[in-house]
């Protein structure tokens, strides 16, 4: 039964992965808008390279072509060289119709393979495969996101994504909680990646937390109020960047006739001042936390709060929005699904991390250095994809995913 | 009869650029592998795009979009700002589709511009703009070039090009000529770009001049003798960025199992010594030069030698080779069309020069610095668009055009 | 009691400031080797400027110069402008001469200011001046350090500094504890930096620290067991680094006539395989941890272990050695006072931080990203300046720091 | 004699170096404020290496220290490596002292073999060596300028140069010319640079040349135009270069309470309109003179005017003023010495141009590549060292060097 159960989800999450790229044109699966970003071309290449190289190689199976196995590998030295980053927009060959027929190729044999008692090991490999496929599947549309709005005539990826009227915006409150010694982390059971292992206490401090992310409406006041130009509020090396980089409002923001206005995946509208604020950086975040007199909450705090809720099905991954909703909802409200939140964490190994054996040792492990840890997933990630206990970690420099912003305080007070 | 002429060549002219990316997928078409090449797409926009501009806007007609006037536009100050250079291969809208309907848009309203008696002023326009586009078809082969011979698959424009088999290289000799007084540029009458005017007289010493441009052979000479890592053979400026570089070779040539082979075209061959070397910056022409005992001419010197000559219809714009010949012709040979030779002159202004009025003044005067004139045309530039007077120009570092290498010599004996 | 004993310290760090340039010539006071690194003069500079800044403005005092107190800001946004920090070896002038006069009127002033009275909370800003002024005077022995051990002829900083002969090196040994929740950070009374408070508890799970810092042979046998090509030792962003920048060994390592040398501020000597190893940075030290079967430990564990024992007085700051000495003692050992030690912690706040109010808040909270928190102080920390709690952060890549490793494991296993 | 001459002038020569140094404190010799300029240390110890290895070493004398051969060459890479141009601020090793010591033992080895009857060829090289030093003279005061005009303090040079008070500014006219065959360049006998060689004839069309150099008045004119704004009067690459680096005005320029100052060798002081101008690119000299109607002189142009007139000892190097007088006279004034002139022509090779045998080949042929030629001499050029067949260079960027513009045009008509 679960054999067939994988094989079904194999199925489902390979075909997602298709059907995400169906709005975009042949040249557009081709570009990288830059060596953050991949083709979308790429990612369905690279997903379908995974089960070539960590499953059937196993099976003593050749590759479908030797050659891509230099293309499309991401970042594993010990499978080989591959291409530099920056060059993998520069591949037009091979074409997108022989990256899907390379899909299809290997998805008959993945199917077989499965079909006949795949070893749990392997099985185990299939499973890391279709969350490795998720992962990808929300830096697909961040990427493609970038191509598209950072390019002169600001193409829609769709134009029949919902969109919410205006709405009235939440007040934000406050969730406060006592000390305690938490446990965090994945435990045994169930898929994890490593680096949410392994399942740990930790003494967290009384805290307070936002009951939402900000909104556009409080991103709109910071800027109002100087905020990008006051060192104060900022980390040396995020006011150096915003600085370098000419910041003045999140990635997207333009102004048009003196109206800020933000390109997102339905094409460009004007800021709706209750919709939750996304496209901020670690540095921007840290900023807007300090100027409202706030901070981030750490990984651990974030966790012992969202722990005790579902993180199920959203909105997020019916794919109709792909978008972040209105911050209409009083109480506790957007811990999973609209945003990813910044967490103060950085990332670094759980006490006790063991990364998984062999190439996909490599997996996360070798990436703990630079960057901070955020939670909850966002409306680009894929249903069932996230946990309370996962980790996504970005540089603090990043705007192009979808990332947003949770205050927290250690004060019992709230600070707004 | 002339208007039926000019009618008649815009077809071809156009019809060609088409033609040239028969061969090319859609992505082929959208990529730029660095930032002074340009995609094939943009190519086929920006020669539609001028006509737009130059002519159909003389005579009050609207662009097909407006917004592609940003998107296409070159490098033209006096018509607007554009998008920026490194920025072209982002571009995935306009589609290929697209554009080639903008093609079609655009030479349906040219032509039916040429049928009702057009003004000699528009005429000469539309003669510049088939000029411009001609240019554009060899940029377009040298950049599809470096797209394609530069990622991994190293995949060929076409299989079926046509490749001599081995031949017996000429020896290298050389014609004298004696102090003179000669006329170069051109005239008034004929096509002729304004950096081509005014028609002067200069001194010209005397002077030897190689009966062929240098081959495959000679280059393997320079290189076994350590040529890449002797800096006296060098500019103190091309040393540098040979090292910087990392140049060992030609551009395109690469070592395989220890032999020297080069993607071209058709693809990756082993390096015939006969044929005719290519894809020399001018840094290290002129170190090959040095390194021979001899140097190269300057524009004068050649061009004197040319202008007796038929710069007819040689080999090349048969499409059917797109690669320089082996040298293999004894007496004066391959002055017009195996490759761009390099000559000693820098790229500045004749005496009297007068750019075109308006915002053609930016066609070729606001480019006379840093760079080197090239004479002679190469087996990519199309047929009947070169001329003894024809003056092109690139940097000294540029190595991505079919470029190569004649060599001078002041004294009366041969240096080899 | 209490200001008489300041006004001595005062003077007794004061002076020693000025001692440690006593080597130097004119030139050598002005040189800035990297951006990373100031010139001594501006070290001399920049302390005298922290108290005419925080301390004598406060008593309506006007500047020594006014424009001075451009030039020598570091990072203060909020009092004013600065120089660019790369720039700070390109100001000859105020000379020297001016600046050690600088020095003594300042010092003059301030002494005038403690004999009379002077308010409990300025005192707390003359001693926080004396502790920022041990930091830079360990900041100027490795800048000089940086700026002589760069520069062609590699000259001694000192020829009369002592260096052991050679010694047996210790063997690595464990010492292993079990888990515990420890508190850690300083408490509310003496001299803390704001980065080590408030106190807090944690929970410390078993592991194993090392005795003793790794010594050169560890190091040798990392270089020669490949260690610096082989990425999978290595944090991705550590190996690209590493290959950017050509890490082949620590710095100030070069290899003559085939043997492995260094440079230290007595000049180039041959290596010794039982000192203990410096110059390394996060990376590197992240990378032989791994090599090793090892990690480094977390400040909560290192400073677990540490506050134990007495930061005393080691060998450190006597001024007659400033190296590390060989590591020769069994037993835990060398914890204060040779190198300061990576830990896995990444430098973010400890729960409930608050920063020192007004200007002063820019002293250590805006550095709080993207950089390594480091343990134990270095031969060439001043006498009394370290302490458990003590918090120094460098970025992954700086090596000009006296920077090394101790190992730790979570196994109760040693890895060797 | 002529060697007694020669001695005679070679410690002139030398004794004007070290004097220029007078006014500089210590580390004022030190610094380097950019890549291009050199300490004033530097090019004392240079000038002496170039005696020690072109003329010393051909006794077979030892060098003074063997290991400065490698701190101070200067580019020759037939005389082995050498100490990264843009680090010779970073040598605060030899020490002020030790440089001029190594002047006095060098001179009284020179001293010496001149006293002994020099064979020929080496007083040449003692010849080269005082041209040599005397073009290093004016680029010691240009650096110097720059390290001291660039840093926070702005200071002076020296305090008792003469400055004129304000004068009333000569109007622009024209002298004009017809077409004649003229003879440019250095005859056999006489010092010249090989590079003014040989001698030779050119057809020099008719031209108008200005009689003066532009003045402060004709910049201003151009800022207030909105000149550095408008692309249509640049080069491309000149455009693009003022962009990137943000020029407004030419170096030095600062505007102070809303008045142009500008910072020379004196301080600080308000622009005066009737000064001639100077630290002016290329890229601007060419920018000023398209909007003004007008162009640069060739260099045969420019060496056609000049060589009717006596490159006598005009103002300059009488070292009391440094700097370019007011332009007051009418007629053809001023071909020599307050600013070199930029010309049209790109520095290349005259036809039949032979380097000097050896390394001293290196001296001017291997930067015949990227850079403008300029004629006339400056303020800052030691008397008695220009001539008007002298061929300086530099790159179009370049603005610290005493830089001017004279206007031309190939119309009879001036465009004023």
């Amino acid at each position: 039964v679960k054999a067939l159960d994988l094989i079904s989800r194999y199925r489902t999450v390979r075909q997602r992965s298709v059907s995400l790229c169906a709005p975009l044109t042949i040249e557009d699966h081709a570009i990288q808008s830059m060596p953050d970003a991949s083709p979308a071309k790429w990612h369905l290449a690279h997903t379908t390279w995974f089960y070539e190289t960590f499953v059937l190689a196993e099976l003593g199976q050749a590759p479908h072509d030797e050659r891509w196995s230099y293309a499309f590998n991401s970042y594993y030295d010990a499978v080989g060289p591959r291409v530099e980053r920056a060059r993998r927009g520069l591949m037009s060959r091979p074409s997108l119709e022989e990256v899907l027929a390379y899909r299809a190729a290997v998805d008959e044999r993945v199917a077989r393979a499965l079909d006949h008692a795949l070893a749990p090991a392997l099985q185990a490999l299939v499973e890391l495969g279709l969350h490795h496929e998720q992962q990808h599947q929300e830096l697909l549309l961040t990427d493609i996101k970038h191509a598209l709005g950072t390019q002169p005539l600001r193409p829609a990826y769709r134009d029949d994504l919902v969109r919410d009227g205006a709405a009235a915006i939440a007040p934000l409150a406050w969730v406060e909680l006592d000390e305690e010694v938490v446990e965090i982390g994945a435990g045994d059971r169930g898929f994890a990646f490593d680096n949410e292992r392994p399942r740990h206490r930790v003494i967290v401090p009384a805290f307070a937390i936002a009951t939402r992310p900000i909104a556009n409406a409080e991103v709109l006041a910071f800027i109002g109020d100087g905020g990008y130009d006051e060192p104060r509020h900022w980390l040396a090396e995020g006011f150096a960047t915003a600085r370098r980089d000419g910041w003045r409002a999140p990635l997207y923001w333009e102004q048009r006739d003196g109206v800020w206005c933000a390109y997102d995946l339905a094409g460009v509208r004007e800021i709706d001042p209750a919709e939750t604020a996304c496209h901020l950086s670690y540095f921007e975040a840290d900023a807007i936390a300090r100027w409202a007199g706030a901070r981030l909450p750490t990984e651990a705090e974030w966790e012992r709060v969202a722990s005790g809720l579902r993180a199920r099905a959203g909105h997020w991954a019916d794919d109709d929005r792909l978008h972040p909703r209105a911050a209409t909802t009083t109480g506790l409200a957007q811990v999973f699904g609209d945003v990813w939140e910044w967490t103060a964490s950085a990332y670094v190994p759980y006490p006790g991390f063991r990364p998984l054996p062999g190439a996909l040792g490599e997996y996360n492990g070798k990436f703990m250095s630079g960057q901070m840890v955020l939670r909850g997933g966002s409306c680009l990630t894929p249903r069932g994809h996230v946990r309370a206990s996962y980790r996504n970690f970005f540089a603090p420099t990043a705007r192009w995913q979808m990332t947003g912003v949770r205050l927290a305080t250690d004060r019992g007070s709230p600070p707004w």
